[in-house]
């Protein structure tokens, strides 16, 4: 199995912001995707969609505020079904730090370079919301390649 | 072992100009940091140097014009000693892709996830090296974190 790994600081935030910006519909349509939304009654799924490139739907499987975001992939790219994603926060002085892990990719297939470097920019359009209150969120995310 | 994998693509770009930019003095000194040079007669040993926070000496393990670059680390932090990076490169239509591997990490580290994502922000600092002819290379590089 293979993980993509990131870390970001944001200077001047807090851990509670970003919990909220990991955790609340307004706050992960203000960095990832602008087109996110529950996707069952009891708001454990979640549904981000990328126009008609794609979607993918998460299931919360851990929230401890100010401390630990994880999700599963339930639906999406098939390379992406049953991986994780976690962000971990701390501060360090004045920065508030996340750490992320995409961990149980399959293989290291070009899906996944591309997957890991578009994953970077959205973790510093993270930090760009933390810190200045703009992000730039799908159809805003910064282009890196052939696939966008 | 754990690998940090990396993908972009310039467009209006080429392998050649891509292989240039990874091979080259100037080229490499207009992406990833100002500070390098050749450290030994035969040219094999490259020396990159960021400022007072440190620096690497990279063996240059292959050379295949236009399509791959691949160095072992000499010298450096000690948890980049002897680890291996890649970079292939292709033309896709209008994109010169290149797929990056930064392998032979010994573990999931906090200052792997920082290596990560910096390698993000520095290989699209060569995406726009090859497309605008400008880059961002240290210390003009982008901040990502409290270690920079």
């Amino acid at each position: 199995m293979h993980d993509i790994l990131h870390k970001i600081g944001a200077k001047s935030s807090s851990p509670q912001d970003a919990f909220l910006a990991l955790t609340q519909l307004e706050g992960l349509g203000a960095w990832w995707t602008n087109d996110v939304k529950r996707d069952d009654a009891a708001g454990k799924l979640i549904r981000f969609t990328f126009g008609e490139t794609g979607f993918f739907v998460m299931k919360v499987l851990e929230q401890v505020p100010g401390k630990r975001v994880e999700w599963q992939v339930m639906n999406g790219p098939e390379d992406w079904i049953g991986t994780r994603i976690s962000f971990d926060i701390s501060q360090a002085d004045d920065y508030t730090l996340v750490m992320f892990r995409h961990s149980g990719w399959s293989e290291p297939s070009e899906s996944m370079h591309h997957c890991s470097t578009k994953w970077a920019m959205f973790l510093m359009s993270l930090k760009s919301l933390l810190e200045t209150g703009q992000g730039s969120p799908h159809p805003k995310d910064v282009s890196i390649d052939n696939w966008n």
